[in-house]
């Protein structure tokens, strides 16, 4: 199965928690402060961006959904730490 | 061909500004705030790592690299705007 990756610039803060607070409802898990990563596919990824159209400003803000096989994402390259694997679903720290 | 998408959490604004600089110079266009993505694989991933674990503190900051299938890429998902759409390597505002 693959993985959803959603990235987003979101000014507002109550927009922008209400956003993490909603892809993590859809089972994503908080890889950086504002990049969720969990898995799915298309269908997935359109549920993702069709939440986020209800929440954040299309004119000030921007969130991408990207669908990665999952042989990709296990050979995701990561420097420093990650707030959660989304193979693991936990916490983890990489140096 | 496929993609390297880049993002990242730094702490210090040099720092930041340098690596977006230097992920600019390998080729990678700002997608978002802190995403970088253009065309390349596991060779320009591990070289903007690299390029990363020489510039940002593992012990605060998290960079991720991911290669991503062109097809995939393709159709990434946007709600709101990107900063510069790789596929194209010019602005782009898309509602």
């Amino acid at each position: 199965m693959p993985y959803v990756v959603v990235f987003y610039d979101v000014s507002d803060n109550k927009r922008r928690d209400l956003l993490a607070k909603t892809l993590q409802s859809l089972g994503l898990v908080r890889v950086q402060r504002s990049v969720f990563m969990g898995r799915g596919g298309y269908t997935k990824a359109k549920e993702a961006i069709r939440a986020a159209s209800r929440i954040v400003d299309a004119r000030t803000d921007s969130v991408v959904a990207l669908v990665v096989p999952e042989d990709y994402a296990r050979r995701m390259l990561v420097y420093g730490g990650i707030m959660s694997d989304p193979k693991q679903k936990q916490a983890v720290r990489v140096v």
